[in-house]
């Protein structure tokens, strides 16, 4: 089936307000297979724009989904023109406005306003209840195929779906399953990956299909099927991801959501083994990305951000001479850092990461970009540099991907 | 000028990534007074679709920007659809290959495969320098339009917008002078501001319009001004910041695009002074927004993240009693945080955060979102406590924001 969602509203015109909506959406319809969302749209609650896209994609696809433009502080031009789109005429819904009335009476100081107005609408809506604000979902149907008009505000919305909507739709429609399956990995970039694929792309059937989806450090790899037969399908997707899986070996470190940190932090906890780091150049951002993840403190211990040179020799006991002799920026200092981690903080393992940042500092033999790591635990510790190019940002978070792949593949013992 | 911008990816149909570009495009659009985005399409990487909203924008608006399907794998066949619909042929450039491989030949990962392939492109275009990646952004004009081609991933987007895109555009169409004045508050909502300036709106001119954009913990006031005469509305525009800077007093710390981490950096290097950090729930957060700016090492020494209790009483010495009595969370573990970073970091002031990020951990007594922060120097130490919702992510953003306004004031005596 085949589903569009229109978004309305100038607040998303300008860039204001980022739509998460139709994300959140697209992923509902897609897990419970309710259809493929084909097109998204953004547009203007003018009258015109609204009429034009909703006649189009009713035309295009099964089920249509807008959100926006309804609601007290609104033009709410959308429910009039649903009401031309569909030859309905607008009717007081004396029931609702009573009950909507007795649930926001208590609200009054939240400065909920109702009016009488709001509850009007087209003649031949079903409503979807909405017990987080004053406009309902309305459903309408035609030639069999559906519209959904939402409110835009996001929990909103996602009430209505979650407590009727879904539901209504999963009943309505049967549906072609579509099945999705996300290998996420890292330490190997968009085109090597590509280059290692090229024979499992050309044999694979033609029913699946492979994106890249890379980001800074990581590349997501997604394999879709659609068929009749889901059990089968599932079946045949699964194979195909345990072949990728195979070719791939370490660079996969998980699947669907999960991120880089929970993988590390899985890691950590089945080995019953603590971290501490102490970062220089990452200031901060290694430590921020490990304790994103609830429960991180079952396993991280704490940082030194060890950022001047004294510092490194004060928090972590970095020899004077070592910096002298060979800079902050070297082996021999990130390697001293994760002595001074497992010495001070008295962590399992330890991860230490000096570099140059940018975009200024930088030397003819240390370039800006230059990032040395070390991590270790008491019988060994590994160290390795990388070049990376002027942008500091950009730099700091790859720093802290790649430190993080560092821990893995650590803890795994593929280093 | 009417601008419609596509975005192209499955990834987006499915809802695995949020399409962050629209809004990005959109507000710099209007920013910089190029245009009104009047639609947003997000759509598959099939020819079709690409085809068929193409021809629809290129009708419809001046501008069409076409972001995603760019880039060296398989899914890519944006090019050779702008290829077709601009009636044109596919050539190889050599020119730009040889540029790509020498920019890449020195990339950390080593792993940006480059191919021949990729360096084949619509023999019209114009190309936009892309240093971030190996697709560069494609310029193209027909009957006064233009189309611009750009990779869909943010980083890449965006350099090459703000490299070469935007002043291009600039110089392209010419437009009725637009002035705008960001001013940034912090420590204010938007509710409250907007109290606040009740009044001001009252009384600003018909031709000035004031936008509040806000975000994790601090609201962008702008100012917006057109009219023929740019000396004229400059110094009207100009009278009006003045006027809400006088109300707002404190709550402003910057204007244009300066960060919070900006602004407290220039007040300790006007002031000579170095700063350390205390971290246990923002785990590094609070380091990274200040080390994110290029020079900080002027000012920052370094941070102390202590997530567990071990490593509060082990790195800055807080008395053990006083945790067991205390809990980790309260005044009397801060106050004695900022102390131990003061005696151990040997800093000129110091700050410390601790809390319940969530979104577990909570008591009666001290609900998720209960955050502790002290700031002090030699002299004096201060104390606060705010309390936060269940939103892990956002409540460690929000603590490193508050914990930033939180220096600017100690530095300003404010506080």
């Amino acid at each position: 089936m085949d589903i569009h969602i229109i978004t309305i509203g100038d607040e998303l015109l300008i860039g204001q307000v980022v739509d998460t909506n139709s994300a959140w959406l697209a992923q509902n319809f897609n897990a419970m297979a309710i259809g493929a969302v084909k097109k998204i749209f953004t547009i203007s609650d003018s009258e015109k724009s609204i009429m034009e896209t909703v006649t189009n994609s009713f035309k295009e696809a099964d089920l249509v989904i807008v959100t926006g433009g309804l609601g007290p502080t609104k033009d709410d031009i959308t429910k009039k023109v649903l009401a031309n789109f569909f030859k309905d005429k607008m009717i007081f819904n004396e029931e609702l406005y009573l009950k909507i009335n007795e649930i926001f009476k208590n609200w009054a100081h939240k400065n909920v306003k109702i009016t009488k107005e709001q509850f009007y609408f087209p003649s031949k809506t079903k409503f979807l209840i909405n017990k987080m604000g004053t406009a309902p979902g309305m459903w309408f149907e035609k030639d069999n195929k559906v519209l959904i008009s939402l409110p835009g505000v996001p929990f909103e919305m996602k009430y209505i779906m979650e407590n009727s909507g879904f539901e209504e739709l999963m009943a309505k429609f049967k549906n072609a399953p579509i099945v999705h399956r996300t290998i996420k990995t890292v330490g190997i970039g968009e085109g090597k990956l590509s280059e290692k694929l090229t024979e499992f792309e050309n044999n694979l059937p033609n029913d699946i299909s492979l994106a890249y989806l890379p980001s800074i450090g990581e590349v997501r790899l997604r394999l879709t099927i659609k068929g009749d037969d889901e059990i089968e399908i599932t079946k045949k997707i699964e194979l195909a991801k345990d072949k990728l899986v195979l070719l791939l070996g370490d660079f996969v470190y998980g699947f669907e959501n999960e991120s880089l940190s929970e993988a590390i932090g899985k890691i950590l906890i089945k080995q019953n083994k603590t971290i501490g780091c102490a970062e220089s150049c990452t200031g901060g951002y290694l430590s921020h990305l490990i304790t994103s993840i609830p429960g991180s403190s079952r396993y991280f211990e704490g940082a030194a951000i060890t950022y001047s040179n004294f510092q490194k020799e004060n928090m972590l006991g970095v020899p004077k001479a070592i910096i002298t002799q060979n800079g902050a920026v070297s082996e021999a200092t990130v390697i001293e850092m994760v002595k001074g981690v497992l010495n001070t903080l008295k962590t399992d393992i330890a991860i230490s990461v000096s570099g140059i940042a940018g975009p200024d500092g930088g030397t003819p033999e240390k370039p800006v970009g230059t990032i040395w790591f070390a991590i270790g635990d008491k019988e060994r510790i590994i160290s390795m540099k990388i070049q990376l190019q002027k942008d500091r940002i950009k730099n700091i978070q790859y720093a802290g991907i790649y430190a993080q792949n560092l821990i893995r593949q650590f803890l795994l013992k593929n280093i």
